[in-house]
């Protein structure tokens, strides 16, 4: 299990998606803040609050056996001194699966703490529509 | 149409959904940073980045004559001098319909600028898993 600090949003980052394919919960909760603040949302899933929470969501999902491979891509950023929001297309594809599903659009954001910089957020969801497809909007959401 | 600077985030935010319930084109372009590095998703949609395809977006989504009611709950915030990211619940009712649906979760982030707080980040996605419902996340995502 990595103990290191993360000198940069990006070296966390890569510690998350790394911890994400290896199903290693000790290291993926290494990369999030130690901190009450701290939001984790699934795709489609619920909003998880806190460590405790957020650290259940993880058990689960990296607990069922399933094999997940990340591409990273399209990359966007809003940087400050203290928080940088990385919001990034994550292309996945199962191991039991010769072809990469359609891309999940995720919003990261981390902090820079004493420790480094650590995960404070990360908010995923499907992307089902297409652009210019307006006319399904109201009727399953906003 | 509003043409003050927002003091706060929460100025800001209200603004937002002022400008969304009565579907405001140039108030909710107000909301936003005059940048490229803005981005927008609406629920299951794909990702508008820089105010060209955010306002393009908005201009769909306003113009089609739906009327959305909303009633925000359940902030939680990460906060900087800087940049505030404010993840809430979005509860929101159609005027064609007495019920509330369930409700989206979105994640809001606000910069301090020359002009003030303006907003930098709109994602927005359905809750459609209970907590717990572990069993469906490898299906449909991740």
């Amino acid at each position: 299990m990595a103990t290191s600090e993360f000198a940069t949003p990006e070296e966390a980052e890569e510690a998350f998606y790394k911890a994400f394919e290896a199903a290693e919960l000790d290291a993926m909760m290494h990369v999030w803040d130690d901190a009450a603040d701290i939001v984790c949302i699934h795709p489609l899933g619920p909003r998880a609050v806190g460590r405790s929470e957020v650290q259940r969501g993880w058990a689960e999902l990296l607990g069922n056996g399933t094999e997940f491979h990340f591409r990273i891509s399209g990359v966007h950023q809003v940087r400050t001194p203290e928080l940088v929001v990385r919001m990034v297309q994550e292309h996945i594809r199962f191991a039991t699966e010769s072809t990469t599903r359609a891309p999940i659009l995720a919003t990261n954001i981390y902090r820079l703490t004493d420790l480094g910089w650590r995960m404070v957020l990360h908010h995923a969801a499907p992307q089902m529509r297409r652009e210019g497809d307006a006319s399904e909007v109201p009727r399953i959401v906003h």
